[in-house]
């Protein structure tokens, strides 16, 4: 590829981003501003994100439900300090067939009260224990300043929302699932390395008394945060009277969590791990894995495409045969390239005279000429070796600009090419307020082994700062 | 059971229904009017449905996306026999971000409009044809009356939109989703005998050229719509000008299809299949399709509950072990008896000093005492059986009591128990309208066996005749 297909990443990465969402046929502006039209191939990644997320939150044993869009304003006054975390980024609908409304009523911007008087009609024994809920939906937040995937005013989420009869398993339930649920997914299907920490009492969620965060670092060397879970104690439930009567038949209020991931973990995944070439997708969450492209139609060549086609399916391997041979083989390639298809396999008659096909990693771009007997085993043996590689970059990449620094302004120098790692102590709340007239952030605080501290843990933390989406 | 759990279908079907949808925990109303809280049974039901048919909408090439929620208002009106169809329906967006909108916004009563717009960007070329794309998505069409999953002003369904070189391509793509993902999915996973018919003109979807439907027979013998798909001809090409140079570089109007299926055939499987004991779920669409209840608190009940468990989910069989001993025996086998699940296997103390449990069929209701090595293997080999008993059942029920009438009086009464059929040429618009005023429609249009007829065959055609959702 001499030509140019994109701005390089070096060159101007918000362009990069933006050309590669478009020739990667991602996404699209919706016609009201703000709004995001998610094309095929994205949301073929999406639905990837979306499947193997909700596998492994059901083994947290959540149950799915679908509640209304519509919100009584009402319900979001109760809980003054949720709403002022919400209410400049309503929309809000005055008229319905036809007619003004007597009340007006919110597009939801988050379903916590809807699940809060859900909640309070359903649990009432300690047997109702824990209520563990999570819901696929789209919410909105007016926004001004959009960006495809990372920003939009609608966007795609799932919210989790649980009730607990103590504080201490709320608190387990919502720690396991940042583990088990976010940390595991990131790690193991996104291919991005996430650290998980707290947020500062600035950085929390309105009304949670925990946030837990999965912060990524992007190739430009900004944070990205990929996911949150929220213990909120009491609040939720005295706001929307949650009570149970426990065991000894005392009435109680309940204990909740939330936690939420969306469709920004796609433009998580675009800036983790993109090139000057395009996307490059971790082959578990890659729509196809393997594409093999007919380079001429060649009645052999065909053939050879249809038997590799039925080879890497029997093997479960998401896999494409491109014999659209009336577009140019230069053409689909840049295509595919672009796409971020981790493996292709190209065959021509030239090198089918030898019994060989071409195999191409989209990670290093390394070329195999291989037997085709065997090309379809091996491609299918690569994926996971793919999956290790990218995982290892990305996570060399990071940990080479995580600089540890020892005061405000070495914070500031090392957010500007990477994170900085400071003790807590020694940047507190008003080091916080210094990075943040520079737009630098505590992403989240550790323990000194890298670890989530608990909520109530205050010594020896250690801030992660950055620059971030 | 001899306390009656629910008003008795034969008593009063709607009270029926409102009941069975409570008490089986699958919906609730929200709190704005008309919307619906889907409640976790309720959506794995609908989880079912969405990921078999979504399986078959892809076997047939089409392509997900995620458009907006928010519709320019001005979209609406530049197709103007379809905003007449809708606008009394509309729910406008009037406030965002805290401001009025210089432009209010529609929150999506259905998303044709938009993918219009998208093609009409995205289709240059004959190689960018057939564009087949589908979204599942929450739609707003503002409601007076509304019944949980039937009739709800904020709904989940799945719409199909696709552009085609030709009108035969188009035909044929629409008819094919109609019978090969629509037809073949209702007979097969809900086990709901559907009548595939034309609708007349006065029936048909604002802008269509022709629209196909599903009807499936309700237990009160009403008739519930159950998926429709539309061939538009080049009306919406010409409102979003979506056109294509051809091979011979001709400029030409694309021909699109639409289609869809929603929510409401959850309300559709309730109906259709349930008793007075509550749900009766097929296998196919069943969250769980076998549960096993612990009688006692008793270790050796424990381990063979287990123990079913693990073989049965060895089997792929959707399994729950119900090991709840501190709630009554009698109430859990209550409530999953309600929820309709197809399969109960109870193992108590008393049964297994024997080495027996008890199977017992939601269908049927007959129970079996059965070796506790074998019953887990006997289960499975029960589903199926169930699953088709079931539609031979809701089969025999609908041709008991379709009638042949000859005139318009006799397919009045026909409609007060059934269906009545009647050809197409005796009944007419006329008789269409005469019907009408004892809120009895035509439901669909077939063809003499029963088959469906081509939008331009009209010759010797049946209407099928009744009240309907």
């Amino acid at each position: 590829m001499s030509k140019k297909i994109l701005t390089p990443q070096e060159e101007d990465f918000p362009a990069w981003y933006q050309e590669v969402v478009a020739k990667a046929e991602m996404a699209d502006n919706g016609p009201v501003r703000g709004t995001q039209m998610i094309r095929p191939w994205g949301f073929a990644v999406w639905e990837q994100m979306q499947q193997q997320m909700d596998q492994r939150i059901k083994q947290q044993d959540a149950m799915n439900v679908a509640f209304p869009l519509f919100i009584p304003m009402e319900y979001l006054e109760r809980e003054a300090e949720h709403v002022e975390g919400f209410s400049p980024e309503l929309a809000v609908v005055t008229h319905g067939g036809g007619k003004e409304l007597k009340e007006p009523v919110a597009v939801r911007p988050t379903s916590e009260t809807l699940f809060g008087e859900y909640m309070s009609k359903y649990i009432q024994g300690h047997r109702d224990l824990p209520m563990l809920l999570n819901q696929w939906c789209n919410v909105v937040r007016w926004e001004m300043r959009t960006r495809l995937f990372l920003r939009s005013s609608e966007f795609i989420w799932q919210e989790g929302h649980t009730a607990h009869a103590t504080e201490q398993d709320a608190s387990e339930y919502a720690t396991n699932i940042h583990h088990n649920v976010y940390e595991e997914f990131m790690n193991n299907v996104l291919a991005c390395p996430v650290l998980v920490g707290r947020k500062t009492e600035a950085e929390r969620f309105p009304g949670a008394t925990n946030t837990m965060a999965c912060e990524a670092m992007m190739k430009d060397t900004k944070a990205l945060q990929m996911a949150t879970s929220h213990e909120l104690g009491q609040n939720f439930a005295k706001a929307f009277n949650i009570s149970f009567n426990d065991s000894d038949g005392k009435l109680q209020h309940v204990w909740t969590t939330s936690w939420g991931a969306s469709t920004r973990m796609v433009g998580g995944v675009i800036m983790a791990h993109g090139d000057d070439q395009g996307l490059r997708l971790p082959p578990n969450v890659a729509p196809q894995q393997v594409v093999s492209i007919a380079i001429k139609d060649d009645a052999e060549v065909l053939d050879v495409v249809n038997k590799i086609d039925a080879e890497l399916k029997d093997s479960n391997v998401r896999h494409k045969a491109d014999l659209r041979t009336d577009v140019s083989f230069g053409r689909r390639a840049t295509a595919w390239e672009l796409k971020g298809v981790p493996l292709r396999i190209e065959v021509g008659p030239r090198d089918l005279k030898e019994g060989k096909a071409t195999l191409i990693r989209r990670d290093t771009s390394e070329k195999q000429s291989l037997d085709i007997n065997k090309i379809a085993a091996i491609a299918a043996e690569t994926l996971p070796q793919i999956q290790s590689a990218m995982l290892a970059e990305a996570t060399k990449f990071r940990d080479d600009r995580i600089k540890e620094v020892k005061t405000v302004d070495e914070a500031r120098e090392a957010a500007q090419v990477g994170f900085g790692k400071i003790p807590w102590d020694v940047l507190g709340t008003e080091g916080e307020a210094e990075l943040a007239k520079d737009a630098i952030t505590v992403r989240c605080l550790q323990k000194e082994d890298g670890s989530l501290p608990k909520a109530d843990e205050n010594d020896n933390l250690i801030a992660i700062v950055a620059k971030s989406y």
